[in-house]
């Protein structure tokens, strides 16, 4: 890899070398290394591009690196990762995204992952999106995330969109079963013209189950960001949706979620703020020596991490 | 008037005769009684059905009373009521509408009300939606509700569906100019198999205007309930939308809020919970004597307050 990709690698998912236990790097549309372990198998798809990966039942403390990186502009990519993860698992997958666009020609990489959770497991889902590179083209990032959990297993994602994409639809759906807990954390901020789309479907089915989704998002210069959340109770279960959301100069935020009770036993609520930072924070800031723009980026670093 | 029309007068506008200052009150598709005065002025429209309502400038502390009731079964209207509300008036309206269904025969009332609230004004706009009768035909009721507040005006709206009503669309549009004030209150009630959908768009164009929009309901039996709102954020303003509904037996509810920020200077907030009474506040209110039912009423009353 060359310095642009090791630059990349390392802002999506930290890595400075290769990781220990199973990994899948893909650079530039082909897959660079990869490595499968006792417990984690990861074979090519039969059909379209991307991975199979399986998690044996009772698989706990191991983790999988998936990385993305393009560093050659002009690249256009669908890949589709499918995910059997076992029963009694306890494992932390690390996927992300890094685009360099050094030309005029835009890059798109469309990741669509699918997770099919067994019992009493526990998942940890990290993501991160970063673009780098002075080129005029686009860098486009637009992941899909579908999810099934399966009875008692807990599935925890944490996605943040750190800088530099210009054109992002982000789709999540999942389907919780008995017992079953998703809870997402999305971090996401936007400059310049780009523009961000965040959605979620979020199906209650099974008794007892349960959903927190947190949303925060920084919207700055002329961007745009769209974040829009259904939560269907379809049983006894509980449901709660937050979006909280920072304007700086002329960006717009639109938020548009929807909680449905199809179930006299489901409690629902959901919570949206969208508003600027408090000029007193600003000012609370300036009086112990920072500048204006040092105030704004420090309250901006808390809110987001 | 008849023992039925009496009763629904009452129910929706507290009426037991002809009340002081101005007013219209309109029985089975025709008007019953009008009454202008010095400084309300009721006349006919001169296109569609309806009345348009002129307050002068300066009108202080006065009341407008315009109950519609309908009896007789089989009547579907749709009238148009505008007010043209001059600046510096204080003033109260008092609409309403009951339907009395005593055959299979559906009855439906379609109100389409115009505001036109100039400099400087205080409204306050009371309506009441009530059906009865045990006869199989439909009670339909789409109020519509169009309202412009002029700079430094204050609208308060204070809607309740209190029974009875088989299928009710509310929609409500405002605009808002610089310094003006929306308040709304909503409540509904729906049981059986009824359907009720409260829709608000409300536009926040002018500089330090404000928007607070609560709706409370609950959805008995297999009803439907859909709550929709869009608050625009356009200038420097807050909003602040608030939906809270009770579930009891197999009734569904939707609910659909968004906040759009298209000004940084725009501080909008959205809350909603969906749920069921809690166990504990019924088991309390039963050891004080209470059945499971009575408790259930009482704590529905206290919350559609």
């Amino acid at each position: 890899m060359d310095t642009i990709q090791k630059e990349l690698l390392q802002a999506v998912s930290g890595l400075h070398e290769i990781p220990v236990g199973a990994y899948n790097i893909r650079t530039n549309g082909k897959t660079e290394a990869r490595n499968s372990t006792e417990h984690i198998e990861i074979v090519p798809r039969e059909q379209g591009d991307g991975i199979v990966i399986k998690i044996k039942p009772g698989t706990k403390n191991e983790s999988l690196h998936i990385p993305v990186v393009l560093s050659q502009a002009g690249i256009k990519e669908t890949v589709y990762n499918d995910f059997y993860i076992g029963d009694d698992c306890d494992v932390t997958i690390i996927a992300g995204c890094g685009i360099h666009c050094g030309t005029d020609d835009s890059s798109q990489h469309d990741g669509i992952h699918s997770f099919f959770i067994g019992k009493n497991s526990r998942v940890k889902y990290v993501e991160k999106h970063y673009g780098s590179g002075d080129g005029k083209g686009q860098r486009i990032m637009n992941p899909e995330t579908i999810v099934e959990i399966g009875e008692n297993s807990y599935m925890e994602m944490d996605t943040a969109q750190i800088k530099g994409v210009d054109s992002t639809i982000r789709k999540t759906t999942a389907k919780l079963a008995e017992h079953a807990t998703l809870k997402v954390m999305e971090r996401l901020m936007t400059h310049g013209e780009q523009r961000a789309e965040s959605r979620f479907i979020v199906d209650l089915n099974g008794e007892d189950s349960g959903a927190n989704i947190i949303s925060r998002s920084v919207a700055k210069d002329d961007s745009y960001q769209l974040f829009q959340s259904v939560l269907n109770g379809n049983a006894k279960c509980s449901g709660h949706t937050e979006c909280d959301a920072i304007i700086v100069g002329n960006a717009k935020i639109s938020s548009i979620p929807e909680i449905t009770a199809n179930n006299s036993d489901a409690a629902l609520i959901h919570e949206a703020a969208i508003g600027k930072i408090a000029g007193e924070q600003i000012v609370k800031l300036m009086t112990l020596g920072l500048t204006e723009e040092e105030a704004e980026e420090q309250i901006i670093s808390g809110f987001l991490k």
